[in-house]
Order: structure tokens, then C-alpha cells, then sequence
């Protein structure tokens, strides 16, 4: 059976538009070389707020992408891990963001000309 | 010199987070054989609305990402077309695209599974 992000009702669509949420990407990309903690992700991710971090990780668990490890110590320990599921999306987000670093002049060029258009609508 | 998107301050995140935005993904896949009219756009891509698509076409054309054609015809005729720089991404964008249409089982037992359990938090 196929599925097909184009269509309405496909579930791969919800998996496409999660995939695309803000931050998935850079706490998929934290992780990539070693689990971590919740501050640790965070210094790795500048910018990102605890909240949405917090969200984006419950989401990302829930999703099967991470996997939660509470040690149960005193102080408490918990740890963020990639699952399997989580590591085989690495690689196409990777592809993704290579675009992005190695485009930014062309994108950049392309907001300068658009600024300077009259507006034509 | 290198961008990378995980500094805050680095101009490839927004462009980044522009790839990641919601219907991106989706105008340009429906670009991916052919120039096409608004209507026919809307069409490819089930759900999204009229003011949401007339948005993401705005900001694909001013990054550079997709071409607006007017014709300058009575009645009128305007057509998308991916430009050379919006076509590269589209590789990259396929393999999310696939992975989210694999995946969707995985992701959906992970979520299954995360709604019976208590929530530890």
C-alpha cells in the first residue's frame, strides 16, 4: 500500500509537516554523535527556548524518533538518545541542511533584487 | 567561509527554517514537471488554502525558489515555475519526503504505543 504526503488524508502528510517542524531538525542533528542531557541539547541548539525544547523533545519520543532514559539518580540524570528510526532520518535531513549552508548567497541575492522590486501585485 | 545552522545567528538557518516551512515542500514538488497556474497548484496540493498558498509563493519567488510569469493575457494568465536554484532542492527534499512516506507504520506504532502509557513527567 502506497502513501502519499500529496494527498489529504495520508498520514505521511502529518509525518512530513512533523518532520518540518522548526526545530526537529537541530536536536536530531544534537544528537547525532552522543546521547545527552536537557541543558546539554540546549547549549548545542543556540537560540531555542526550555519550552520548546521540552515540546520538541516529547514530540520527537513520542514519535519514536528519541528514546528517554531517566537513571534515576539524586540528582536526577536523564538522558536523550536517537532511536534507529531516529538515526535512518539523519541522513536525507542531512542532505537538507547542506543545501542551506551551501546556498545562503543565492538565497541572499535573491532578497536583495526582491527588496528593490516594486511591488507588483 | 562556512554557515552552519546550529550558531545562532548564522543567515543559513533562516533559510533553513524557510525550507522547513509547512507547504514549502509540497509547491515545490508540485512545480517538480511543469509550470503551473495558481488554481492547478491549489489543486496538487489538497488542503491548503488560497491565503496560505498565495504566502508561500510570495516567499519562494523572493528567495529565489520558484519564477512568476505574467503573460499580461485578458482574462488573465500567471504562471510558478521552479527556477534553477529551486530545482537543486529538490533532491534533497525527496528524501525526506520518501522517508516520510516509509516510515509513517514505525511512527505510528511509537505514537500508539506513547498513548498507553502514563505519562512519568
Amino acid at each position: 500500500m502506497g502513501y502519499n504526503v500529496m494527498s489529504r488524508t495520508c498520514p505521511s502528510r502529518v509525518v512530513l509537516h512533523r518532520i518540518g517542524a522548526r526545530w526537529t531538525v537541530f536536536v536530531l542533528n544534537a544528537l547525532e554523535h552522543q546521547p545527552l542531557r536537557f541543558v546539554q541539547i540546549k547549549t548545542h541548539i543556540q537560540g531555542i527556548t526550555p519550552k520548546v525544547l521540552t515540546e520538541t523533545l516529547r514530540t520527537l519520543e513520542r514519535d519514536g524518533l528519541i528514546a528517554r532514559t531517566d537513571f534515576e539518580e539524586n540528582p536526577p540524570r536523564v538522558e536523550y538518545e536517537l532511536t534507529v528510526l531516529g538515526r535512518s532520518l539523519l541522513e536525507p535531513l542531512r542532505a537538507v541542511r547542506l543545501w542551506a549552508e551551501e546556498h545562503v548567497p543565492e538565497i541572499q541575492a535573491a532578497n536583495a533584487v526582491a527588496a528593490m522590486e516594486p511591488d507588483r501585485r
